[in-house]
């Protein structure tokens, strides 16, 4: 029987903490034994500081929970941390608890684009995890600091890997319509958004388009396309939608390109990893899919949905529609994987 | 003093034929003296059959007017047919009405494509009107048909125009987020798009990937570029806003273009034509605009606005957010337009 | 081991049908064994007909029956009938089927208020099940019809009931605000609803006025109390919410009420039948919940949750919010739980 | 030719605020000299702080404006001050500028409930503007506070108002569908009612409970009825609907009372006052109106549609619907209406 491994989630009041103690709640590896959060909330229950926006109830293990102060001397006797802090503050945090000693699994975007920080989305990079000796030595520290990408990157990345993989990329265009929950909470007002698009979401064309070439390449060099992004805002709860334009080195049929997408399978998928989905990438063939409400939560969240997989005239290549649930695949969900990839490997 | 041509209006009933009519009430050229709609609705008055969906009140002058059949025979004494009817079912009757010796202004797409047919989005390509003398020697009628462009095609061809014209295009990429009302009543169920995007809209890609060539090429020769597009329709009522990556041939700098955006003006602005906004691409510079609830109305809805122009690090080109409102500009206030150049140059 | 017995769906590519096939998929009891639904469906695959609207897929041992055409000759060996008919078909294929031997277990309002047909909603009246005898000798048919109640009368009755019991009712008025769901698909026009509220749903109030005096009432009689109701159309998709005004017989102190509302259970809860929640009510003590989104699937979709219980400083009791999710306790739900009590009680 | 009146708005870079600012431009009778807001904005340009949310522009005149700091002071040379203030605030301010000898016309709910300050919808009770008489006795100021009631409040009372004098009232339910504008900016998140219903509104029950009375009472005493309010949050932008309920003292058939509101006119239309609209209630036939989006701007937002006039069965008199426009006739529409009327008594 494997013994359960103990978890803290940092900033687990928050809209990405809630949703890391919704999906660890029942998970079959690790057991939340601390929650943190900022000074106002900490000393207090969990079930009375976390202005609670999820369907499901608070799970009760974590409900009564102490919230503890985000400090290493703080969180005792845990095997992994998992952040959900604020990028503003995140990245002095992390350091510290990697310093203290605590793998940290990372959903802000402090050190995503640090050359010695693993920047993971499982089933297309998770090789990239060995960048946590490097950062060790050149840190001197025994913790490590593990990232997932951002929400669109996360989404967008699955179904360009096995394209990059078979046909290779030029470039990539991507027109995003993204959901208010990734704006966090209470995030986009109300007034701002009903009957109305926001064409702008800050510094997510630039993590885009950063980040993908990071976890596209390899650790010490980033993949050599261009890709350029326009990211906006639409009235959905979950699911990030975005169009794709790919201009591609050989030759790909629509219908390549879908068997490829079909027959793409990670490390995750191999080793059955508790939160891996069945397909990272799950094809739709009906002329108006992927829908973002009713898609979003293939693979209990974690797979990418395409669709529309049609030849590009303008690129020479093929465009396409993918669906992901921000919140899972592209935040909390991601983040999870990347730790039992961690433990698989005995980096926990 | 001028004296007020007559107009008709084919498909009065629906929700283009209600902008027509809401939008030539107080015209200073047109009145509108018969409207036109199916069998069903013939013999009654206006106000009885349109199930008006406006905020604004029917057009008493139109309201108490007898609905009668849409053939050339019901209509008597007008000087232009303004056309709101269905694709399925325009493409013969516009064609009657012509043979009958009427100009037709068109918004359905039965006629966009035929090569002696104009396609115009007037402040692009009014000059294509001569291709009404074309048309009728090879038709041989005396009366006309002419279109204006699929409301994304219209909205997407103003500021492609000045960079087409200063700068040379090679490729275009466009993704759009597409409003309600340009499915109709009822059109977009609502179950179908609260919390939700659809991404796709039948013939509509097809539609902006042909008509923009037809309109910025001449008339014998579409234009030279390749482009590309996905269209998608979000919970918006109206207002279609596009994201827009374009190659271009010579260098073009954001603040070029923007430039060359703000300079643009057509014929239309020139003439100083009623329903002629006072500029046809209106430049935002807030990061976070053209916004749909909030700018489609600009220039009364004629024109198109266009905000974060900035490099494209793919195409080597620009990148930027276009915004325009899909039942004026889109429909029915281009067809408008048209009409006032139509009767400026003596063809009605 | 229990044997499972065969349902057919009537109605089944509907959208209450699609509840029905959804929420029968797993159920410990009945197993459809048929499906059918109108000409033009009849003969083909289910899942080439069914437009399946749901986010969850169609259960695989449905998707390949074939669709029978709705005529009792058309099913065979099925040993309950849930009919999920349009209200204007119902009426007589229902009774088709009873004559044939069918009970019928009906979300259609068709024969609601057929003195000799029980209206159920199994907590508040399943004691009025015994009609079907009476319905029996009087139609000379060995088959039955059963049937629950419309969605908002579904909803109101629930918390009603212990008022009744323990305080009594003078007067009820009631306004609500119902989701999209309840109108079907394709339903309202989504142009109707985006920053919009319909206050108006055909035939709902005379319903909701109708059926819960049938229901709280006992089969021979209607409860003696007075109601009144004003029903709205909201952009929600699912869970009907109800503001309540009550005016109690004797004394009610919001805690007596809240007291009676927790403390109630019907027979459905001590058979621990299948499809019977925990608690029938649910009360909030938050003082902004219950919220549409957030609580509409509190017991499955079985229980109503009420909040705020205050005085009514109109009516003399007291005032509060309801929420019950319309197609699980509104209809198919409902529906279900009817059956396993019929099966109880060995009706079927 | 009428000399233009100097008018201030205090608050004036909120959403109220800025609805001050749209109505006062082209006001034949006030014109905005100065402009007010807290100490973050003071000394800046009013087009460099309001973040403007309406989709017209800012008027011209007021852009320029240099924002004071929100103290008589700061304030010269105004003939009236309008109030936008929060209600925390606006109690000790108003006071301030009353002493310093400035008639306030106020938005805020400081003041409304105070015996000796006005709280007046004009055409319900403008004859209470006498108030100010003992309000400057009492008080010892030279100036004045005049108020405006809250938005459902103002949108309740216009209806009501005809019932109570022609048929005297002895209840009163209602149940609202509040916009989200009513909240102020950002006020609801959007993840708080995308596909959701808010059933609570702080303080705003209590607000039509006690100002209803006030407004349809004598000064000295409130109506003699009772009332019950539930509030709720749907989501619209603009626009607050309410399901009224109303017991009568004297037999009221729907027809009666369609006559007595359309009959009803009150002394801001005899004065044909510039922001009366022509009929203070406008009565739908329609069996679906009035609907939020199509109706809220009738009589430029200062009219109350009022529809589906029928029968109470449960109360014995009638039940309506009623929409009013909550920024305009339920904000800052009714205090410049109020202003107007304050003009033509001489009160400034």
């Amino acid at each position: 029987m494997i013994k359960m491994m103990k978890a803290a989630v940092l900033g687990a009041t928050g809209s990405v903490g809630q949703i890391f103690v919704q999906l660890l709640s029942g998970h079959p590896w690790f057991k939340i034994s601390a929650v943190a959060a900022s000074e106002s909330s900490a000393g207090r229950k969990y079930s009375e500081v976390a202005k609670w926006r999820l369907p499901t109830s608070i799970p009760e293990e974590v409900a009564e929970l102490d919230v503890a102060s985000i400090e290493p001397e703080a969180i005792k006797d845990v095997d992994v941390v998992f952040s959900a802090l604020p990028a503003e503050i995140a990245g002095k945090i992390e350091e510290d608890f990697a310093k203290a000693g605590y793998v940290v699994v990372s959903n802000a975007s402090a050190h995503r684009m640090d050359p010695d920080v693993p920047l993971l989305n499982p089933e297309v990079n998770c090789d990239h995890v060995y960048l946590i000796d490097e950062q060790r030595k050149r840190r001197k520290w025994s913790g490590a600091i593990v990232t997932n990408p951002n929400c669109s990157t996360a989404i967008l990345t699955l179904p360009l890997k096995p394209i990059y993989d078979e046909f290779g990329i030029n470039k990539v265009v991507v027109s995003t319509m993204q959901a208010l929950s990734g704006a966090g909470y209470p995030g986009v007002a109300s007034l701002d958004i009903v009957d109305n698009v926001i064409p702008f979401i800050r510094m997510e064309e630039e993590k885009l388009q950063t980040e993908t070439l990071k976890i596209l390449g390899s650790p010490s060099e980033p993949a050599d396309f261009k890709i350029s992004a326009s990211c906006h805002r639409v009235s959905t709860l979950d699911g990030h939608m975005e169009a794709v334009f790919v201009e591609v080195k050989r030759e790909a049929a629509p219908g390549s390109v879908i068997t490829a997408m079909e027959n793409f399978v990670g490390e995750s998928q191999k080793l059955r990893l508790p939160t891996a989905p069945e397909k990272p990438v799950v094809v739709r063939r009906e002329e108006d899919r992927p829908q973002t409400r009713l898609d979003r939560l293939e693979g209990g969240g974690m797979s990418v949905v395409v669709g529309r997989v049609r030849k590009d005239p303008a690129l020479g290549g093929v465009k396409f529609i993918a669906l992901g649930h921000n919140t899972i695949r592209g935040a909390a969900g991601c983040g999870i994987l990347n730790a039992e990839h961690l433990k698989v490997k005995k980096y926990i």
